[in-house]
């Protein structure tokens, strides 16, 4: 198996974090490069939703990924196991990425050759929501374990995101899970929300997320 | 239904959040209540474990919970409608207790009457596990969920818990987690940790798992 690409990022001590991230768009509007900043809690699928997103998209746009994680390379190497382009970065304990960390990250890609960057960000509701990372836009994950409360209890997360992925509607059949509840909470804190419910075991619901992704790409890099 | 009796906490500048911890535990210890700190991503089911754990060892310890939320009170008001004795703590953004916030929520109860208090911390993985709350002994759910990879993603907050509690195992049946692998890299990381298979809506692994709490806190309270 190829060797995972591994980059230690560091938070840029005393930054204007909203400055360099509006750089760092600028940036990728010249290169015609569009960012993903996926968010959700550690387990509600962030890695299984990108392997499945860059299979549909494949003939569509080149992807890669940079994967966050305070300290492993496992999602990264699942990545590049089945082909695709992925960097990890590791933030040393840092519970979200910056746009500083991102930009250190994205020189390991050759972004010539990407029309589309995903980011996985670090497994948390919390943090992440607080840094612009730099993303075109930013896409949330909740599972469908996780409750149909999450928007009550986080309310940044979905303030900040322009896009809402209910994940693991396969186990709605055994789950309480409210999918209308969860709809009308996060759209009560953010109107502009979109909102898709997808499994990516089964498949459902993915073309519906693509659709909205390589429509947003297209837009942003000018296809 | 009684009002929830909510608390807006903030963090102690500069303070060292270790001696304020050390300074209360040996508070509690003179008090003869023990504190147990339960930590776990969004949505591992903190509230209904707490709920499932306070009507199990009713007829043995006189019990409190401390709910900690960034921006709501739907936990306290969960168990101040079934009768129990809670308090909610607002964080106002921050993804983590530390031992100051906490006194200042043990200020709202009457400790005299209390045996055991619980915390539930913020839903997060993370930053939780970087601060000493003060607690006696600090407890983490995995949900089955989530996947047993997460002791390889989130190690520190594996490495301060005394006890893992593997959780909804009810999913176990539509799911790939493997119970084994996930016990033996927690194990790894801290060959101390008690691991409990636990399932609130059935009930399975409940009484194991208060059996080793009551007798924590037996063992602590002097009783």
């Amino acid at each position: 198996m190829e060797e995972v690409r591994l980059i230690e990022v560091k938070e840029e001590i005393m930054s204007d974090n909203k400055i360099t991230a509006d750089d760092l768009r600028a940036r990728l509007k010249e290169e015609k490069t569009f960012l993903l900043n996926l968010m959700s809690s550690p387990g509600a699928g962030k890695t299984s939703l990108i392997l499945k997103t860059l299979e549909t998209i494949a003939v569509e746009l080149k992807t890669g990924v940079m994967e966050a994680d305070i300290d492993s390379k496992v999602d990264a190497e699942k990545l590049v196991a089945e082909g695709y382009t992925a960097v990890q970065l590791r933030t040393g304990g840092f519970c979200h990425l910056d746009a500083n960390m991102v930009s250190q990250g994205l020189e390991a890609l050759d972004l010539k050759n990407l029309d589309l960057v995903i980011i996985e960000n670090v497994g948390n509701l919390v943090c992440p929501a607080e840094f612009d990372t730099g993303a075109v836009k930013n896409a949330m994950i909740l599972s469908v374990p996780e409750g149909d409360d999450k928007p009550l209890k986080y309310p940044l997360m979905f303030t900040v995101s322009d896009a809402m992925i209910i994940h693991k509607t396969d186990y709605l059949a055994i789950s309480d899970f409210n999918v209308q509840m969860a709809k009308e909470r996060a759209t009560t804190l953010n109107p502009a929300i979109k909102v898709f419910e997808v499994s990516s075991k089964t498949g459902e619901g993915v073309r519906d997320w693509c659709n909205w992704l390589v429509g947003e790409v297209k837009n942003f890099i000018g296809d």
